[in-house]
């Protein structure tokens, strides 16, 4: 099955990866949105849970090596060429930490770096990418012990 | 692509749908796991959204009307045949509470009935529903106000 214009929805990860008060962005290298930045992630492989897909796609778009922490929520990424799908991800987002290494963009990615959350405004995200992290900050990150409202 | 041996997971969408104390089961019909009891649901369909599914699939197993009230968990099911992996299912778990009619199973459900919260401990239900069951009803259903442990 074709991502684009494929039969069925696929499954893809995104990650949102703490390092303190700073998470992990990447600057896409291919559709949908290239160019554009983003949480690190991918299609998730026939076989492997969508933890064991979380960690495998940070270590090949950045190096580093991460812990996941848990399930932040599920958006359907949706792009329509008139009336067909082009492309339709059910992507299941998971909160991360940092173990070890430098990031360095590789396979799908081509920039990474480390970005303060008070930050991330400046890096004109997808919404839903932008919610997730604050999410993400409140359920497994710096903002941990507030409520999210 | 095909359910068995498929070339990717498939996203699929199992609903806990709360009635009161009473929680919505269905006998499978089909594999994985036909004959067993278990939550509606089933495959999600390209540019449906998961929770545009959880309503259309519990409609056509049980008949009857919902309310999504949110996401659950998401649990990949794995079935293995000797060193392919026979299924992949990305099982995305949503809750949500009846609205109306009476269940009569239909499609790929034989039998559907309500089972009060006290008493799933008898359908013999794979692990995993079970607990997100009991997840489900400390996020959505009777025992909202109880943390869950």
């Amino acid at each position: 099955m074709t991502r684009q214009f494929p039969s069925r929805p696929i499954p893809a990860i995104g990650v949102v990866v703490w390092k303190g008060d700073h998470v992990l962005l990447i600057q896409r290298g291919k559709p949908p949105r290239a160019g554009s930045w983003s949480l690190p992630g991918g299609a998730q492989k026939l076989g492997e849970t969508v933890f064991e897909a979380a960690i495998r796609e940070v270590t090949e778009e950045t190096g580093i090596q991460i812990e996941t922490l848990g399930l932040i929520d599920v958006i359907d990424s949706i792009d329509r060429d008139n009336d067909s799908i082009e492309y339709h991800y059910t992507l299941i987002d998971i909160g991360a930490r940092w173990l070890s290494g430098t990031p360095l963009a590789a396979d799908d990615a081509i920039d990474a770096r480390w970005v303060a959350l008070d930050d991330i405004g400046a890096f004109d995200l997808w919404s839903e990418t932008e919610r997730i992290i604050r999410l993400s900050a409140h359920l497994h990150g710096p903002c941990r012990n507030i409520p999210y409202t």
